[in-house]
């Protein structure tokens, strides 16, 4: 990126992680094309191909990981041409963030031992890119000076009870980047209520950068059978790496980064992110970053005709035309041959439904 | 029909009438395949389809005639292949029944004056085949026998007020086939309340056999207008015929054969079908003749799963997978490009969204 300040150190690496099911957004999103790589806001490109297209602005392709289930390499591929082949990291199960992240560290670490590794979300949505690379180079520059596990966070905007939160220490208050004094991971309704209130709290937005020498480091002394299970490994970026990780996977920690290591850890930094941010992670952040008309309806597309109609929310096919009329608090999504219709009261229950259906086969 | 008592006479000849735009229905019935060439029901067939194969039991193709709007001529002839070309008379505007049945009384009348003839709607639902048929072979035994204007009434099931209600003479009531007192074309709810509770009134089904020169000789003395834009015509089955329709059609009244002949007749006869009959005119008799479940949710295919929701009617293509989920009281209809919602206290509404869309181009 020619405008900025701080220019990408050479053994830099990002790692996108893209092993979410996206149920939540069923069926625009499924099994077998999740939320990354599905285009749910319209924008013409999924989640991850922005993402992507993102980051690529500063770093090179071969610097460029992605890591997801086994069965996404295929859709990877197609929507990232660009990355080669070895950079799509397969998952053989799910197994969260901290062996996800673990797996990278230990990749990248044996191309270089004294590399940076910025972690990323495929399936979040920024609104202003400039400002989200430029604090990535800060926070590049920064962890490379000062060392330690630096995370995003973001100004809370509403109370949310589905997000982690951190609390940076009373003294740093007010740097761009603090030293981190707790973690709390969703927090009840009052208490969540209380962080949005005191000023003092930021949203965890799963952005984090590392020296991987630090993050490996931790790792050992938070989550030790992790470490243990990749220590001495001799089969990474080699033709062994496949069968080497099915061979350990099922036994790595279903745990994640925060609860692992970030809560664990007093080497956590936090840069205080300002670049427009939203996890897309329910259908009412879907309906706040889409245009609404007078009647709090939302819909992504210009074909949807509502008429006497209430706090809808719509996501149906580009080429679909739809007249709602004299309804309220529904949810209506369609995509290929699924279509489904929910009480905005009842959104909770759609993460089920796929798995519902294919019980019911 | 090789059981019925009653064989067709050779100049017989039945007039299907496939004029509606069935608006109620969008988008599963449309301007580009009203409801007769639809399968709203999911049979496999549509109405007009199920009508054909219905008469053609005992109709030869060459006694069966289709008239419908000019667009739908392909479609007609798509649907019924089996009928000759020149049995679909194509009407170049829309100018309800009175005209519809003149201009096919004119033409049958030219084949034979002592002809009969049958005039059915394309799109109703009929349950016992066998029974209808029966009543219409008897029904054209009376009207060969005794003249005069037959049409087929209704025992009504419910209140209802769209339809037409007739009453026979007290001296003929119970018999098969009575003489007329009274029609009231769709009457409010407190007088259709009263017709329904007295027991003495008939649902007017739309279904007609006089001998063409007795509907000719009707039609002379109450519409006196129309009568004469065909009388001494010479093009009606040569090849002038399409022009000469063409150029009389706007001049033709816009009027039902109920109220512009029916009422105004004293030679009306009514037969009491007992065959299982629905109009299926709106979304709530198309709920009755479909399965419903515990909580009255309805539903054309076996892969729409409702749950904690009632009073939902749903129409979606066969291949389409539905779940609804927490929601009361919604019309739900897909067809190609167009998604519906409606609440149901809305129904009236549904007539007009096509045009709606029109417009809005």
């Amino acid at each position: 990126m020619t405008t900025s300040p701080t220019p990408l150190p050479a053994d830099s690496y990002c790692v996108i992680m893209a092993g979410g099911i996206g149920n939540r957004f069923w069926p625009v999103s499924n099994a077998q094309c999740p939320k990354q790589f599905s285009d749910i806001l319209h924008t013409g490109k999924s989640f991850i191909r922005q993402t992507y297209e993102r980051i690529s602005r500063i770093f090179p392709d071969e610097r460029i990981f992605v890591i997801t289930g086994a069965e996404y390499e295929d859709i990877t591929h197609r929507q990232i041409p660009e990355l080669p082949c070895g950079n799509i990291l397969k998952e053989p199960i799910r197994r969260n963030t901290a062996t996800c992240i673990m797996y990278a560290a230990e990749k990248i670490t044996k191309i270089s031992e004294t590399a940076t590794m910025v972690v990323i979300p495929s399936d979040h949505f920024i609104t202003n890119d400039n400002a989200y690379l430029e604090d990535l180079l800060d926070g590049i520059e920064f962890v490379r000076r000062n060392g330690g596990l630096l995370t995003f966070g973001i100004t809370p905007s509403r109370i949310e009870t589905q997000y982690g939160y951190i609390q940076v220490r009373a003294a740093e208050a007010g740097k761009k980047i603090a030293a981190v004094k707790t973690f709390t991971e969703k927090p009840d309704y009052e208490l969540a209520q209380k962080f949005y209130e005191s000023g003092d709290f930021l949203w965890n937005a799963g952005i984090f950068i590392w020296q991987v020498k630090d993050i490996i480091l931790e790792t050992r002394k938070h989550l030790y059978d992790l470490y243990s299970l990749f220590e001495n490994n001799t089969s990474l970026n080699t033709p062994e790496e496949e069968e080497f990780i099915n061979t350990i996977y099922g036994q790595c920690p279903n745990v994640s980064i925060d609860v692992g290591i970030l809560e664990k850890s007093n080497q956590v930094y936090v840069l205080q992110g300002n670049f427009g941010w939203s996890d897309v992670g329910t259908w009412h952040a879907f309906q706040t970053l889409c245009k609404q008309d007078e009647n709090n309806n939302t819909s992504n597309s210009s074909q949807v005709i509502f008429h006497n109609s209430r706090d809808c929310i719509i996501n149906i096919p580009e080429e679909k035309i739809a007249i709602i009329y004299g309804v309220n608090d529904l949810i209506i999504a369609e995509k290929d041959n699924y279509l489904m219709i929910c009480h905005r009261k009842e959104e909770e229950e759609i993460r089920n439904f796929e798995k519902q259906l294919k019980f019911r086969k």
